[in-house]
């Protein structure tokens, strides 16, 4: 569970003989304390001719606290920043991606430690062209090579704009500039956030995001599913801890410190949906958040794994998920405003040898996601899924030193994930404030090299 | 642009002393050669119940002459298979996933060296229900996992066919399939390839599937363009070979070569789109494919990148594109039935250190896919893209020794990919035969690591 090699690295001694030797630095990333400043430095806000985000944006981040640069002004400034926010709305052909050249190159090296870099799009789908789509797609290969080049901690975001939303654009957009802006978001590096039209609801105070709202959290006992709780409590939640019955004193542990209750059931059980939906209704009336955290991995090769390795992956990952869905919808326990949050993983999305069950398990999970948001926004509910790369867990303390290690480095952050990192993304996901993020799968990977 | 270390591998000594030591062990793929026949071995069809494709696979493969088994014949059946096809689209709920273990299980091991593995859905987007959907995008977890797992060159695809296009099936499916099966495919892994409903004409000799064809090809001189006049002269076009004027010699070469003509134009000059247009409608009067391949790099970090190189990436391996798309269809010189084949790469996918340039210009190329495929379907012509990862060209023959070697390696093939392996995949996408195949972006990476 710990990086011995990272702490080694970020101790005076270490730092000197790595620097030395040409071996990688993991930084140490800056992460989220309740009271902390949004970000610990000022921020660089440039616009792209024609582009119509930067008024809200100045809004949502001067109302935040943070402190607000121009371009112009900053040419020959020595300042360093804490993030570079640009709005390439306004960019309608492949000819005007020059902007983002003039804006990013005088100001690359000016980022402090876990800086953020945030690029605003059009959705490519939303343009009026196919040369302002084809503009608008071409900055998701900037700010991924920006993810991978700037290094120390600092991460670059893609986040297209719905134009739909242009009323509640505002509040839309302040959830995720906030988490992105952020240490909730250390360890999420070259992806692309979509936000919609959907509701979004601003809570009284900015510290407790979920403040009032009942959170189920599956698979709660340990490891990220035990982060999770504490996050969301930490926010305000209510939380409802299930672990399955066997992990019964760890579950009543986590929910004891945090304040929640703790439910044992097996979620494959046949009746574990309808008696999970009799619990909820009877104590809370209501759940306000689902996070479908529980999963198992039985790894072997296709060859060599027998039927029930692929049977359970198959059922705890995904098919369990599904029938706790349908029968909290049927029983209109998940209230409008609403939030799904699933956990899929890398595997999902690239494949691993040797677990060809959980990655077709957490495959099937994008696809729950890409399909069943349409249907959950005519409530009022959104979805979304995380997908984790490699966590510094008990599962992954377990995997052979040299895979461990590769495992590690093999992205921007030159580390392992923390549990907290999955749980603070999956926070955000939750909050009210958050409608208008629906229908994403968000990797919490440190921008890993793996992909499809 | 010579693997010394597979041709070691290969080799009889090098074998035996790579197996002892545990090192990568590269094998050696099967490539096409005309006249050969589609796979070197029967094929084991296989189809979930309430499939809707087994009937036209089965016609497709038997014409092209393989030899079709059936898995209820083959349980204890020591044959080695060439290929493993199974048709998924009858899965309509997660639970229903098990059939793919009952058929890939007990045949995990019984493919031969480079072998096929091909996987039939529906796109999830034309499923008639959320667990529909959510079950034929898992597939993609599965083919991904398998192709990184079942190693000896062994490639595994998915392949979505519309509901759409049920009248044309056949003909649809036969030139994704013939390419799928054959080595013209040996460096395409961890795919998914769309089949939707245009309209394909088969060939008079699958042997010479562009028989009269008159193709552009752009930067024909070297590398990558070179092999594909090589290959799609091979393949029965009339090839119409581009360079800038400086390449002069070395395109000449290749234009006598394979009896094509040659062109000397520098494409990012203000009068190349309505010059080469003259030139293609005064020779020619049409051009039925348009092979965008000719690109450049000019890497350096952001910070220190002078603007030169980031504005010529851009308008030589993008703004150009879409100026010469914009003339040749403005002045008709692409008839119904005419195919754009783009080239994208993985850093355009993934982003990349030191190719902010190149990068964005990549991904903006993915976007033009997205964006103008619609616009074309509806004058007949089709427009996908490939993604090279490593290849063994001049350029990657430049890059460090252990760089190189991490990229030759990083892939379920454990080598670099060939420029002809580029070539044929752009062939495919070129062919008559290939109408229904369009916005798609195909990967030509050994299944990289590497992605987003």
């Amino acid at each position: 569970m710990t990086d011995r090699y990272a702490s080694f690295v970020q101790s005076g001694a270490g730092r000197a003989l790595v620097k030395r030797l040409g071996l990688p630095d993991p930084p140490r990333l800056r992460r989220h304390t309740p009271g902390d400043p949004l970000v610990p430095g000022p921020v660089l806000l440039g616009t792209a001719a024609g582009s119509r985000l930067a008024e809200p944006v100045t809004k949502v981040l001067t109302f935040a606290g943070v402190e607000l640069r121009d371009p112009v002004a900053a040419t020959d400034d020595p300042v360093r920043y804490a993030g570079l926010v640009y709005d390439a709305t306004g960019i309608t052909d492949s000819t005007g991606l020059r902007q983002l050249y003039d804006f990013f190159h005088p100001h690359a090296r000016s980022l402090t430690p876990s800086g953020r870099v945030i690029v605003l799009g059009t959705p490519p789908a939303e343009c009026g062209s196919p040369r302002e789509a084809t503009a608008q797609r071409a900055l998701e290969g900037l700010t991924r090579s920006i993810g991978k080049e700037f290094g120390r901690g600092v991460t670059a975001q893609l986040v297209y704009v719905t134009k739909d939303g242009d009323a509640g654009t505002l509040t839309s957009l302040e959830s995720t500039l906030r988490f992105l802006l952020s240490g909730r978001s250390a360890y999420v590096s070259g992806q692309v956030v979509r936000i919609g039209a959907g509701t979004a609801t601003a809570p009284a105070d900015w510290d407790r995001p979920l403040d009032g709202q009942v959170v189920l959290v599956t698979g709660a006992a340990r490891g990220i599913g035990a982060a999770l709780a504490t996050v969301l409590a930490r926010d305000g939640a209510q939380v409802v801890a299930l672990d399955v019955p066997s992990a019964g004193d760890a579950l009543a542990e986590v929910a004891n410190e945090i304040g929640g209750s703790a439910v044992q059931l097996d979620l494959t059980a046949p009746d574990a949906p309808t008696r999970l939906a009799e619990h909820l209704a009877a104590r809370h009336g209501r759940v306000d958040v689902v996070v479908h955290n529980a999963g198992i991995t039985r790894d072997k090769t296709l060859g060599r794994m027998d039927p029930d390795r692929w049977d359970q992956v198959i059922d705890v990952n995904l098919s369990s998920q599904e029938r706790i869905n349908d029968v909290l919808l049927e029983r209109d326990l998940i209230p409008a405003g609403g939030r799904i949050v699933s956990v899929s993983s890398i595997a999902g999305i690239a494949g691993n040898r040797g677990q060809t069950n959980y990655a077709t398990s957490k495959a099937g999970v994008i696809g729950l996601v890409d399909s069943l948001t349409p249907v959950l926004r005519e409530r009022g509910i959104s979805l979304n899924a995380v997908a984790p790369g490699f966590i510094e867990t008990r599962l992954t303390a377990r995997i052979p030193l040299m895979l461990r290690e590769a495992g590690r480095r093999m992205n921007s952050m030159a580390q392992g994930g923390l549990p907290v990192d999955v749980a603070e993304t999956i926070g955000w996901l939750a909050w009210p404030a958050s409608g208008a993020v629906t229908g994403n799968v968000v990797r919490v990977c440190g921008q890993s090299l793996l992909g499809a």
